[in-house]
């Protein structure tokens, strides 16, 4: 039996007969013979020593697994588009010294890639280093853009918890130099609207006291124990009540730069207000975010609770997107160091996967694959050319059409596919029906059977599956 | 000023401060220095000594190209979904053991990842060896799936013509012990119908004689006179007139392993027949594939021509799709080498995307890259407030609304960006509008004003955008 390597040598032999332009049936020969080994290669002799597995940390996704995926995207994508947001899309790889001293000490988790010679690369790590390069290099100095795709990160894996290497990351992201805080509220509407739409159940949205009282102490001036008070107040409230009576402190309101601080908050509630959304919004005492970009206020929204279908409460899954403000950072790609002010939010989709995966399972829902609106069948032998002449007719109506490959399948079997995938019509073709100018269209659900003309089946499945 | 390694030593030093639990007070003060540098990284004073560009062989794509994008895609994921295909998706890279010996001399081409411990990984080249260590790995035997994704090839280049070291390619397969011919048949189908749907102009499915003829004389046991014999009507017709003749070739029809093979390439064009395409397929002498795996014939689709603007031939963009069978290639990788026979075809996208961006450049044709359906505005100054409200009706509704993220923004600055993003409608709030409680809806194109009632507004707009 041919094992790969000779497989190899022979396909070897074969190049190099072609590239020496030898004799035609010289190279038919050797061509045979590799045919040969490749036929038999993996033949029931053989047993080969793959490991066959994906990556560490990563996974394929089935068909159900996509279903699901899909139906996520669809309401986030939806969402972004609501907002007027574009796409775009960036190389998987960076330049290395792209991503270098964006990430702090999390850089060591940065895949790279093997030195082949060129461009030393590493895969991207998020997309918000690739936006901001991008906003760079083509010099675009006010967008509003969303982008999904997929990052990497060496990590420690977690995956039932859906914590994977390779996971899909949905961005959504405003640049431009604009009037304070109005889009920043648009991206803690956008996390509101997805969350909601997605029905995971509770959710907050975070904004890290620590990082806030950092600022106040550190940018604005503010004693420690002054922070500290306001704190306190934060801890217990978490809202509008608590900036207007911040502002109204007398120590706080002595100190410019801290009053500004507070007023930008204040505006942030009250366009959360307007929207609507200040329910889910509340400062939390014990977030705190590695990356080093995040310039101004950062959030993270977090699930309240997760029960599972027993009623008990299952681990919580924590935070499911998160942003926040990065002023500096296009500013770092840019040569003349031009700033451009960017905030943006960042969907954890794997997260959100992982729950709605583990609910759909719980519920027994079944889940189709595939749209397929008709499967073309027959009761008889010798069809199947009825059957192609038929499918191919539907295909180029646009009917989402399906038949079985084989030459004389059983009714039974055929009725049975549908059943198995859910294709609620069947088209059913017969000798009798051929004569009488007539399709047999049978519903699978009711097991109703009704002739209809052939000239009218194309509008009668549409109409009969809402496609009309 | 702050260099970016100052940056991230003072980073570190936080992030040990919070380790170690030291005092808050400390922190703050060090949390404090690194946002002031943080702040100031990127200003004025530095440039950088960044290379703003991609990776070589890869590119963005922005706003208008990804319009472009999802319009060539969902055209072919209609065409998949219409054949009753699922979805999957895999890892972008593998194991790199997983690639070795698929792809012959190829091979040099493949992207491995930097050993930083842990597994040997290398990027995928293709979506067909994942798919067969995919099916192999779950012990799938019958999948009739498409996978979209991105692919890496190390190779040269010639971006102008949509060759690139990252690309898409759109693939669709049908695994499975299938009556012979019929998935092949539909693959041509596929094709055929991506290739109309897309309007690229006239195109041709090429089947390589030489795989032929080498598997007639080498498999089939033909020999090379009798081989070259039929190479010369193939070169003149090609179709199902000419296997007729060969099978009524004395010489051909006594030998029982040619007449099978002659018998495959009859069933085939039999079925091309009933679907009507047989006039977009044909032999060609020069085609040869490289890839190791392929096992039966192989087939290539190509735009015959294509014209630029000027009525004057431009560059030939040559092949647009490929494929065949390779019903080897899942049994190297099972365990007890059980083989699942497959046949497929893979989009070459990239080639029609440049096709498509170069036509929609020469045709001025303006290309919208949001779905905007209207912007909230107002006339006059304070309105911020009634906007943001208004918007967030909107936004709850469903409806696509944008809305400048300005406190004053000017009428006519309003209306200009309506004219330069496409967006067709104006929701025009004002004082005495507010009183009596409608909106002003203004048409862009028409410059026509109506007051609408508030409650009605959301109702007016999917009237007049169509989305009822």
């Amino acid at each position: 039996m041919a094992d790969e390597a000779a497989v190899r040598q022979q396909a070897e032999v074969v190049r190099r007969l072609k590239q020496d332009k030898a004799e035609p049936d010289e190279i038919a020969k050797e061509v045979a013979k590799l045919l040969e080994m490749k036929a038999h290669l993996g033949g029931d002799e053989g047993k080969h020593k793959f490991v066959l597995k994906t990556p560490k940390g990563t996974r394929d996704y089935g068909p159900k697994q996509m279903a699901i995926r899909e139906r996520v995207f669809s309401a986030i994508i939806a969402c972004f588009k609501r907002h007027g947001a574009e796409v775009i899309d960036t190389p998987v790889f960076e330049l290395k010294e792209t991503l270098t001293g964006k990430y702090g000490e999390d850089s060591k988790l940065i895949y790279d890639l093997k030195d082949q010679g060129g461009e030393l690369l590493s895969l991207r790590y998020d997309l918000t280093v690739p936006f901001a390069r991008y906003l760079a290099m083509n010099k675009i100095t006010n967008i509003k853009r969303y982008h999904i795709a997929k990052v990497y990160r060496r990590d420690n894996p977690a995956m039932t918890r859906g914590r994977y290497r390779e996971f899909y990351q949905c961005d959504f992201d405003i640049a431009g130099q604009f009037d304070p805080m109005i889009p920043d509220a648009e991206c803690l509407k956008i996390v509101q609207e997805i969350l909601s739409d997605l029905q995971l159940g509770d959710f907050l949205i975070k904004m890290p006291w620590e990082e806030v009282r950092n600022e106040m102490v550190g940018e604005k001036g503010l004693s420690p124990e002054a922070a500290d008070r306001i704190g306190e107040y934060v801890q217990l409230h978490g809202g509008m009540d608590l900036i207007e009576q911040l502002l109204q402190d007398p120590k706080l309101s002595q100190n410019k730069l801290a009053k500004e601080g507070l007023g930008d908050m204040k505006l942030l509630f009250e366009y959360l207000t307007l929207f609507g959304i200040t329910g889910k919004i509340s400062f939390d005492l014990s977030l705190a975010r590695g990356l080093d970009y995040y310039t101004g206020v950062i959030y993270e929204a977090v699930l309240l609770q997760q029960e599972n279908d027993h009623g008990e409460e299952s681990v919580s899954v924590g935070s499911v997107a998160g942003g926040g403000r990065y002023d500096g950072l296009v500013g770092m790609f840019d040569p003349k160091g031009r700033k451009v002010p960017c905030v943006g939010i960042s969907i954890g989709i794997e997260r959100i996967f992982s729950i709605l995966e583990q609910r759909v399972e719980a519920s027994e829902e079944k889940i189709r694959t595939t749209e397929t609106q008709v499967l073309v069948a027959s009761a008889q032998k010798k069809l199947l050319e009825e059957r192609l002449k038929l499918i191919s007719e539907l295909w180029d109506a646009g009917i989402k059409a399906e038949v079985l490959y084989k030459k004389n399948p059983k009714l039974l079997n055929q009725l049975q596919y549908c059943e198995d995938t859910g294709i609620p019509l069947v088209a059913i073709v017969g000798e009798q029906e051929l004569k009488d100018g007539v399709v047999k269209l049978r519903v699978v659900a009711t097991r109703e059977e009704v002739n209809i003309r052939r000239e009218s089946l194309v509008e009668e499945i549409r109409r009969r599956t809402n496609q009309l």
